[in-house]
């Protein structure tokens, strides 16, 4: 049984078809883990393996292909007939003579496929290059499409289901924020700042737990808040050092990312300044949030601030999110950037996030969104500014 | 800089320009995170976007091809030279009109590879099939060869300096485990158990801090033990039911992974007799490992234990692991099962998982081991048994 009623899975089908027609695909083969729950309910940490879910135009539930180690798990989790979990044998695990591709093109063969019009996802995670080379071999006679996001953009505009989750994380996202505030301090050790926050994350609150985001705490220190995706060490924290903490809460796969920056006493004027630019930004982007809007509107009004205040930003403002698995809770389909023409509509989902990474220092101020019937709403709850902790001295330092 | 000294990434690139010479490789391009770290040092949470290194036959030291918002973390993290970290910028990413692979293939132009034999890593994580097509693309004259596990097998037989992380992590694992065996009891939300583990796994020890381990905690349980990927939810724990914990330590991204099984008071008689046997064969197979014997006979005891017992079990009994990110520990390189004729070599280090998974029930204990000059050493500390958790009913029930 899957974690939403069938009839959310079956709409979020029947959307899914609707596409493949658009583009004229009979059987679409979905590697993304992401792509996979949001269709089945599947959920287990198997995409280290390979699996699929295979939707075809002309039947309503689609088939989970995998390993059979991992069936049980479809069973449990996923909202399929039993006849629609196919599992591969276990010996084309990790083999240098049978691939599960070679499984999968033949199950694609006897459901009448060798002809069809196939889509990949040529540019998800774990669809591997040899995949599609052993799927071609496997069925010479098939025309192959690309279908990269083909699902995720159906996951763009969230159900209200989905929203209640993603505010759940959200609430989940400001409590491990909190512990992280608590716990950073100077001779902390960065490796028990880093547990307390898995601690906050896991446990949720008394009333629904977090599952695990799928991607780690990102807390880079001192000179590293140049590097966003620096994680942690067992090094202690130094007296005025600065700490970037990118963290989201999780529920069933639902995330609300959030980014604070904290000083381990008074902020450098250069840190300080910076992110009283970025903040200026974030609100200001912010308040361009509405239906309607385009997101390089957004992306415009957020520019027009750092540069007056001579600031510039390379990369993007923020991104599609919601559920995912790891390596990211990103959606790959919608930016908050230049050139990016989608137009806001009522649930959607993104996480807007100034990131500024300079030659030896950085600000992260972020917030997960969701776009509401007249503007936007924010998951988090965590005070929008650079968080000062002042350095005590108890100890008789 | 790395995190070995220089002489062993040096160590570790010559033995994998050896093995290019092998197959006739001019240059190879890896994708795989554990391959980039193991020949560079590079660690960051970055692999959800396009990156590689980059070694060529006739240079020393290879090339970071990555995010520009990366390099600076490639700075912090590698050996390499300023000159050998090649950012792409942030326009490609996500991105519908410029592909990273259409960088990295103007890159290897610039290095006169437009007509070389280029080795890619087919089938590893994160290298797509648009990855490879647009290489094509971008390299219509190259001639591409598969360089899928080409550096996992120079990962295979480790350095003492990794023996020493992994000993470590198998500090970190037993702890991890200990206060899994602590946490689990009658009426605890999963959850909470999965948060204490996590605290566990990332504070490490008060000599040296945990890294995040590839997998999350891997804990079903009741009739999802038969499910071996299974994560967790908030539901609270029954009396009388088995629970699986499958999890590891991890320092510096090397890990010691553990498995065990625990009932909430006395166990069924099933899972008591299946735990028995599965105790008698681990110890069966351990006896038998040594420099010299290959990994099928070392399954092969094992396999006659428990057809003894009149148990059978598809999967293998285990793999290769070291060194790795998500989303696997695994080295994907030798398997402890029949037709495996990999022969033991001192400091090759395996993850020996005798699970077994019926129709509605399941046991996993396991051990992390090092071949020695002589026979086994194993990296954890925790009775190699069943753990029985008795039923405390101290509340009044």
């Amino acid at each position: 049984m899957g974690l939403f009623p069938d009839a959310e899975y079956l709409n979020r089908l029947t959307k899914t078809r609707q596409s493949m027609a658009n583009k004229g695909i009979d059987v679409v083969i979905l590697f993304d883990p992401a792509n996979m729950n949001y269709l089945s309910g599947y959920d287990g940490w198997s995409f280290y393996v390979h699996q699929m879910l295979i939707v075809f135009a002309d039947e309503e539930q689609p088939y989970w292909v995998g390993r059979a180690q991992d069936a049980n798990g479809a069973r449990h989790t996923t909202f399929l007939d039993a006849d629609h979990i196919v599992p591969y044998p276990e010996d084309h695990i990790h083999s240098s003579e049978r691939h599960p591709m070679d499984f999968a093109a033949n199950f694609l063969k006897s459901k009448q496929c060798a002809n069809k019009r196939i889509g990949v996802e040529k540019d998800a995670y774990y669809f591997t290059a040899l995949s599609l080379e052993r799927l071609k071999v496997g069925l010479p006679n098939a025309h192959f499409v690309d279908a990269t996001l083909l699902v995720n953009y159906v996951r763009l505009i969230k159900s209200d289901l989905e929203i209640e989750l993603m505010c759940k994380a959200g609430v989940i996202a400001s409590k491990a924020m909190r512990t992280a505030f608590e716990c950073v301090e100077v001779g902390a050790r960065q490796c028990d700042v880093a547990a307390q926050i898995y601690q906050s994350q896991i446990s949720g609150t008394e009333e629904f737990g977090g599952d695990y985001p799928s991607i780690v705490p990102l807390m880079p220190s001192g000179e590293k808040t140049s590097a966003p995706h620096i994680t942690w060490s067992d090094d202690r924290y130094q007296p005025g050092e600065t700490i970037i903490f990118e963290l989201a809460g999780c529920v069933h796969r639902y995330h609300s990312p959030l980014a604070r920056t904290v000083t381990l006493g008074e902020p450098d004027s250069k840190v300080s300044y910076l992110a009283e630019v970025v903040v200026e930004g974030l609100n200001t982007a912010l308040a361009t949030v509405k239906p309607g809007v385009t997101l390089e509107e957004v992306e415009q009004a957020w520019h027009n601030v750092i540069e007056k205040h001579g600031f510039e930003k390379e990369s993007r403002l923020g991104y599609a999110m919601g559920l995912n698995y790891p390596p990211d809770w990103g959606e790959h389909t919608a930016s908050i950037r230049k050139g990016d023409k989608t137009i806001l509509v009522p649930n959607m989902t993104f996480h807007m996030i100034p990131g500024m990474w300079m030659d030896n220092y950085g600000v992260e101020i972020s917030e997960a969104i969701r776009v509401t019937e007249t503007g936007v709403e924010v998951f988090a709850d965590v005070p929008r500014e650079l968080h000062v902790k002042p350095h005590l001295t108890l100890r008789g330092e």
